[in-house]
């Protein structure tokens, strides 16, 4: 049935699938994606959003490298927010609620209109494997398709057991079935696998609700959006509510705590720490009286509500009771239960920077299957796991991103040297030079090795260098221009910072905490500059971020390239650790595991002490 | 969770669920609809496609009556036809291609905002019945959920069985689980029940395809639509294509006979007789040497095809080999094999003419549950059901149509009284009044009776009023408006039918078989009148049909009116027909089965003779 052999197989339709999909053909792999069901490529299995902290930047990432989750989140949003707006710009978060079916819609028909990807419906149920190396896929119906390289995105499906309350049954998402067979093959081969769990709340009528009883929670007032290319920008937005629980919401659901599968025992894999369930919530921060519910639309017409916050796999009658007690829930209609599910995972540690497995050659890894949570983290991967089986076929040399260039590069790094026990999510706080991978530029950070992959377009190149030109002349203008006194004294009055007594240079002032783009505005050489030169509102806020974050950039940037001349100590395959005596015990055993390819990344190993650090740095002769 | 008590609960979200949620909830009654998952809710599960040959009378007869099955088709069709144009009015069809996605997303917002109606995700696994009476489902979670009235439209899904080639698994359509636990408890109650089978094409990927090697099959250049309301007329059109099997292709579908379960003995029930598998088609006409195949798009946008024609559960391989044969299909890929499916049905036979359950009150059975085939037939059983439920629960006399009113009628007489052993499916054959049930009178025959139910708009009735009010007034003016032979002898010379000496009524003339509205409109009186009384298209029609088929339209009234003097001849519910010795034995046992309600039903019955007739005719007192 499938005479021609695939150069790459991807094996799932989720986030990670989709993103993976694209990437190996666009770069020219003929690439299948097989998927139990065609009609639920690109879902929104959760939360109805994308985005948010850390996560919004890994979008734009991935659009920066020519992926499509940005573009998909833009054409089918319903709001838009830019968080942390406050604080500063590598705080800044953006994130979009979407439209469920919309968003899956724009997936499906932007794969169809990918030449080189092809579609099956059917479940995987093992690989083709010869020697140390993957050659294909075997489906249910015993149909053997070959490939050169397979990418497995298999989400919450391996193995997946769905909990509410005490009733326990196989599935891989609420009515659809799980995924058998991989996992046992997988631990045939040698790897070791884990069981993780994640949780969804109740979806609700949105009829039933009583949003006068909430807080509105509206979109930015103006609205940006994810991808760096033409992608429209919202004119209208749907609101979403916030109310909250209180202590007799607690109490009732305290109530089912004994017939809860997290707390009797029957669920024993580990959940998403920053994703909480309401009950995990409650236990765990007992002395709180109130928690967060966000109600989120599902879509523009859509009455189908997700109810953010409360997340649970408690009975179905406790989760029922309970939520009619939240303020403006009196009423409440669930359209399901929320639930929980277990599934089989592969501790990451067994992977490679390209996510390429250790133990089977051509075979990838991507999502949930790694151990992380998010659509985000999933996209980013299967992103980097497509791109990387498609070079590792062509023989071309495997594309990585380090610490300092994406957070894309910490998750994967994080993941493969640290491993992860519970469902890894991406936060600012796991990047060390978050002042370096801001949302504002992940194009300059990325397109050019986007379009050298020749995954980025030309367009999306040139929009990159030009933003890149012009704000680098706005610098330098501010730079080489001097001020008047006379002039920028009343607006350093107005802001209360030290009046000046000559002139000096733009920049000089600029740098001044309290001073900003928009006083700067003000100034008629800078406004002329503006204009003579057309400056938008990208170039203007990548201009003001570079001036004044300059010193905190200058230094991370230093403390970044101390750490390539680590990773430009590279340790060889086959290097044999058992050898070295002074290492510690601990040491030896994690870098035989987890075997880093540098310097570097031997150090972000944990039981690696900076003593086995200089142990190895004089071994390796340096 | 559901504390209150519904009135009615309806099992299933396809196309009978769909239109019974719609017309329970729109009649006042507090309307659930359980169904597996709430993202397939009004899924065409076969082919992209509503209405054809009877079966398009049959969506304008729900449309007619308030259902909405006409205005979803015409908001998501791609492509409109009117079938049979070239034959007499009774046989014109409507039938339009759909956009797949569009079709349920257009059912699921028409729902969503249907007041009365609410939602819920999960599997029914029993019926809750007290005494003789059904009171509500029971979940596979175990949960109770309450309702006076219970409508189950369960599909394919009962025990459903996919066969493909030698494998078999269980399903409800392909990637979807099957539902169990119902037919078990009902055929405790007593229920007989079968099965029954069904199959559906691959769909193949139309990138694939070469269709400059096939016949582009266009829709109507001037399409009309099914609904009586305002609803768009299309703009563009997606062609279709038509190609053919040959003697090659039927050779490499037999090398798959031995591993068939048609023919290997694994399927044992019956697969629906007009819309057979292709190894059946070449098995049963062995001389032919070619069968045609409809290449059907399934969306504006999807790349995504539908094989109409080469339905199929051989294995795969022999699938695919033998479709790369077709001529266009030689580069063919499959997005996924066709199967066939087994389900459970009840022999309809248990019903009353209200599609309640003559063993369980309150229970009513819609669409293929009760051994039918096809979207339109199941949707207007669903509406059926949902307006006799809401009926029964409120004790308001039952709403059925006679076979001389409806193609719903002619449906659900044939299936109460003669049972079936296979799919059933509509054919104008199938009505004997098929000159009063054309698809261009629904409204007239029709929306006054949904109208008066609640179901039909004030909207509906007063623009079926016009019409009809206009067409009577038109047929009036050519009774009594006379012609001059010189102006009408040039048209009839024209069209070769005999001159006329002297003047006479216009509508002589007009009822001649050669004559038709576009000779008409030549004459300055006639288009005077229309422009005068600003007739539309459709008012020109119906005038013109009832003016042209006046005499058989008289002739099947007055059978009609015949078969309804026996309709008043009822027979009370206890009958007891075993004390009349004088029928025939075969005729009692079959009187005991069915329990008709009258003489006229009585006579419909095989194995009631004339004779047996005359026996129940003395008895009853005539």
């Amino acid at each position: 049935m499938f005479e021609k052999e695939y150069d790459v197989i991807v094996v799932g339709g989720g986030h990670a699938g989709a993103e993976a999909t694209a990437a190996a053909a666009n770069m020219g792999s003929k690439t299948l994606l097989v998927t139990m069901n065609l009609q639920t490529i690109g879902q929104m299995s959760c939360n109805p959003a994308m985005g948010g902290i850390a996560k919004g930047q890994i979008v734009r990432e991935i659009d920066a490298l020519g992926g499509y989750s940005g573009i998909v989140t833009d054409k089918s949003a319903i709001q838009f927010k830019m968080l942390n707006k406050s604080k500063g710009p590598a705080m800044w978060s953006p994130r979009a609620q979407n439209d469920r079916m919309r968003f899956a819609e724009e997936w499906r028909l932007i794969l169809e209109g990918t030449p080189n990807a092809d579609f099956y419906q059917e479940m995987v149920s093992g690989l083709l494997v010869e020697g140390n190396r993957v050659v294909g896929v075997r489906t249910s119906l015993g149909i053997d398709i070959r490939s050169k390289a397979v990418v497995l995105t298999n989400g919450t499906f391996l193995n997946g057991l769905i909990h509410i309350g005490e009733k326990q049954f196989g599935g891989g998402r609420a009515g659809e079935r799980a995924a058998t067979g991989i996992t046992e093959q997988l631990v045939d081969f040698g790897f070791d696998t884990g069981r993780m769990k994640t949780g969804t709340p109740p979806r609700v009528d949105g009829r039933s609700l009583d949003y006068e009883k909430m807080i509105p929670q509206p979109g930015d007032s103006i609205p940006e959006k994810f991808s760096y290319l033409d992608t429209p920008v919202l004119k209208e937005q749907r609101d979403c509510h916030m109310t909250h629980t209180s202590e007799l919401v607690h109490d009732l659901l305290r109530e089912g705590f004994d017939r809860s599968p997290m707390f009797n025992g029957r669920i024993k894999s580990i959940g998403p720490r920053y994703c909480p369930s309401i009950e995990d919530k409650i236990h765990r921060f007992a002395d709180k009286n109130a928690h967060q519910i966000f109600v989120e639309p599902e879509g523009w017409n859509t009455v189908e509500v997700y109810v953010n916050g409360f997340s649970t796999s408690l009975p179905e009658d406790v989760q029922y009771k309970a939520l009619k007690s939240v303020k403006g829930f009196e009423n409440v209609k669930f359209f399901r239960p929320g639930y929980a599910i277990e599934y089989d995972y592969f501790p990451p540690t067994q992977l490679k920077h390209t996510l390429e497995t250790k133990l089977v050659d051509n075979l990838y890894f991507a999502g949930q299957i790694n151990g992380t949570t998010g659509y985000e983290e999933a996209a980013s991967q299967g992103l980097m796991a497509g791109i990387n089986a498609h070079l590792k076929i062509n023989e071309e040399e495997p594309f990585t991103l380090k610490r300092d260039e994406a957070y894309i590069g910490v998750l994967i790094d994080d993941l493969i040297t640290k491993g992860t026990e519970e469902p890894y999510r991406m936060f600012t706080s796991r990047a060390e030079y978050r002042t370096l991978l801001r949302q504002d530029n992940a194009d300059l950070r990325l397109t050019p090795k986007g379009y050298e992959l020749g995954l980025a377009s030309k367009e999306r190149l040139d929009s990159m260098e030009e933003k890149q030109r012009k704000s680098d002349d706005f610098i330098h203008f501010f730079k080489k221009t001097s001020f008047d006194p006379e002039e920028i004294n009343p607006i350093l009055e107005r802001v209360d910072s030290a009046l000046v007594r000559q002139s000096d240079k733009l920049f000089k002032v600029f740098s001044r905490p309290k001073v900003s783009m928009d006083h700067m505005l003000e100034l008629e050489s800078v406004s002329h500059f503006v204009a003579e030169n057309d400056l938008g509102r990208e170039v203007l806020e990548q201009a003001e971020i570079q001036v004044k974050y300059s010193g905190y950039i200058e230094k991370e940037k230093n403390n970044a390239d101390k750490l390539h001349r680590l990773e430009n100590v590279r340790i060889p395959d086959s290097f044999d650790y058992s050898k070295l005596k002074s290492l510690s015990y601990e040491a030896r055993e994690k870098l035989e595991e987890i075997r880093p390819v540098n310097i570097s990344q031997a150090s972000r190993i944990s039981g690696v002490s900076p003593a086995d650090i200089s142990v190895l740095l004089v071994f390796l002769g340096r």
